[in-house]
């Protein structure tokens, strides 16, 4: 955190049209709720107090539970579900990432997507099996994993298909939850695939693996032995603890920046190859279609993104004045380098301010003043990595990669790896639309 | 992570005395299953396929829920309460650090103590003010402070009274959760409390704030004004959703490095003044005594410390061979900037492996491989941060600090802030004890 010498003045200078504050912009000092805030923060005057006494702060409180939840009063702060019921198809749970902040998605929102619900596995009973072009195949429990060396990392995890409502033609007015809800990041801890297939002793002609989850569908997917030898990994915690059953207990496969059906949940076997298997996920699920009706053999990279996450569809501003714009940006080949908003849907942009430490494949938070006139405005956000890789804008990306109207839906998704701009629609009443620009 | 080329030869160099290797072996390629693993990971060979095919591989699983929650077989993984029943006295809850992993406690595995128990505290109806030495005393709801300008942190908060334990003449045989369970690290997300200091006018004459909470005990301590301003936030996101309630909701005051304690939870109130207030829990409960009788007026900081996570009490070691050490390093005073680990009960020393990026004021993941042979060893930890600080050596600290049966326990504490080492002895059968070094 910059430090600030006490009572500076205020510096105010504006970056981009529509009221963007330059991103350092020293606030306070009257700045941010001198009048304008209106029936939030009023400036309260010595008469303000004392303060009133509710309950909760004359009577002795509830009891220390071995878990904590969250408050009631954000009962609301769950995914959303496709198929509630569990009937025998995919399953989606959408994490709420409009009433987020910070870089870490909680383990109970991370987001899910289960093709045959989620296994019970007995971690005493479950293997992870390394065979075919090894020199010797292994075995492991989860407690020889335990002993081996492990690395911590902080990653995303996407799905191929999380966007997908971009491609309609018209914005879908919706919550940022149902835009791009099937997307999540934490703090993975595991064992590098690298030192297991040394372990095997992994043949150096080998070029594929390809790695089977230990569900009722054996969900499979091939990967590049350079991917594995990069920097896979064999993950046993998520955010600290054990990883949860939905997201691949007692184990999953980590492959930074890679879709996250490659990912492989209740990792069980990984045979060396030196093809891809062609499974069913890698050639009928996961390779979007282009307008001309041929199909990306492979696309495994999630490209660089970002969004709004606050203010955004479902929020409303209360009246003219400050606001901080915050939001996501990450991508899956490198790390977040800048990050622009403009809040006159493109016409001017400002760098917003992006959060140090900027790990690689990482959510990476970013922040922009603004001081709203009680005008029109379009905010929206557009990424760099340093690969040099930056979103395209939107016309651009729909004239390579087409609409939903334009491309025969005969996969169940209308199209995949959507990374162009979102942008929200400030109206005079405060209330906020889906637009695009 | 570091790439590795392919079937590399390993190399495994020893550094310190009972089998520590190099913390950048290149392990593989055999080195660490063949033939020492003995039960666990034995070497298959082609004939362990096909694998069996349990339950979960077989039908469909559950149904994807709103929130995740840990597998039932994860059902030890709980924080462990004093006061289970939540009679009219503190209610302490201690994170079960031995089970984690990485660098972040999850929020429902967070530590806490609650003097008067949780306060159920409607968000709608919490009020933040900020008066005192201030041209303009200011109010802020919770939706107010929402659109202010936010910082993410990474932190840890720690009770003064953490590892009290450590204090007894005689190691006591407990699990880590026991000792130092009084700890946890979180990414926070909240306003720079400088701004809203600013926007409030704080005089600049004033020297200390007393903050105050929302609870019905109103635990309230005094800050300095230089705290304040320097890095102090309050925080409103805990793990990227709300605060939990026994850690705060709806706000916090969060002092990077500073006691727990001083963190007031549940903030409702901020008074800008020119002495420090001597509040009980500064003057009385948080001013740990000295063997001569004298006690520290202020204990602020939490100093450097670092313990091994695993192997750690109540695990076993179940056969010679290769084992990776693990723990935390965290201190108050800066960033973590080495750790060494011993195998022999500090006789001889290797560095370990400090994973990045390292924060400040935040927990540090140290690794170090480790080959045990079968024979007694003593591991234990010690940790340095960049400002120079370092753990004092046993002998050291409890010359100046004393022990817990030479200071009379008045206080309900028999002593606080220790910083010393712990270790864990070896036991040929592999069983593991609590030691002191």
């Amino acid at each position: 955190m910059r430090k600030r010498p006490r009572g500076s003045a205020p510096q105010l200078e504006p970056v981009a049209g529509n009221g963007l504050l330059h991103r350092r912009a020293l606030l306070g000092g009257g700045v941010m709720f001198a009048g304008a805030l209106g029936s939030g923060a009023s400036l309260t005057g010595a008469a303000a107090e004392p303060l009133v006494e509710p309950d909760w702060s004359l009577f002795p409180g509830e009891v220390t539970p071995v878990l904590q939840k969250p408050s009631r009063f954000e009962a609301a702060v769950v995914r959303t579900l496709s198929n509630p019921k569990g009937e025998p198809r995919t399953q989606h749970a959408r994490a709420p990432l409009q009433m987020l902040n910070g870089t870490v998605t909680p383990n109970p929102l991370h987001f899910t997507i289960l093709h045959s619900g989620i296994p019970d596995i007995d971690p005493a009973q479950h293997r992870l099996v390394i065979h075919g072009m090894v020199k010797q195949p292994l075995e492991f429990t989860v407690d020889d994993l335990m002993r081996c060396p492990m690395v911590t990392r902080k990653h995303f995890v996407e799905c191929g298909g999380n966007s997908a409502p971009m491609f309609s033609p018209e914005p879908i007015q919706a919550p940022l939850q149902a835009l791009h809800g099937l997307v999540s990041c934490a703090e993975w801890t595991g064992v590098p695939l690298s030192i297991l297939l040394d372990e095997a002793g992994a043949d150096p002609k080998a070029t594929w693996m390809v790695a089977e989850g230990a569900d009722s569908l054996a969900v499979a997917r091939s990967v590049p032995m350079k991917k594995a030898y990069d920097d896979a990994i064999v993950a046993l915690y998520q955010n600290g603890e054990r990883i949860m059953p939905g997201n691949g207990y007692p184990m999953r496969l980590l492959l930074p920046g890679y879709e996250g059906n490659m990912n492989i949940k209740f990792l069980r076997r990984i045979k060396v190859i030196d093809q891809p298997a062609m499974t069913y996920y890698e050639s009928r699920n996961y390779s979007p279609l282009l307008p001309d009706g041929k199909a990306y053999k492979f696309y495994f990279v999630c490209e660089v993104k970002s969004f709004i996450t606050r203010p955004s569809f479902g929020y409303s501003l209360k009246n003219p004045g400050f606001y901080e714009i915050s939001g996501i940006a990450y991508s899956g080949t490198g790390r977040i380098q800048k990050v622009e908003v403009s809040a006159d849907g493109g016409k001017s942009w400002g760098e917003a301010a992006v959060e140090g430490p900027v790990s690689a494949q990482a959510f990476t938070r970013f922040r922009m003043p603004w001081r709203w006139d009680g005008q029109p405005a379009t905010l929206t956000s557009r990424a760099w990595d340093d690969s040099g890789a930056v979103q395209p804008l939107r016309p651009d990306f729909i004239a390579v990669r087409g609409e939903a109207k334009k491309v025969p839906n005969v996969l169940g998704f209308p199209n995949q790896h959507y990374n162009s701009l979102t942008a929200w629609g400030i109206e005079p009443s405060g209330e906020i639309k889906h637009v695009y620009v």
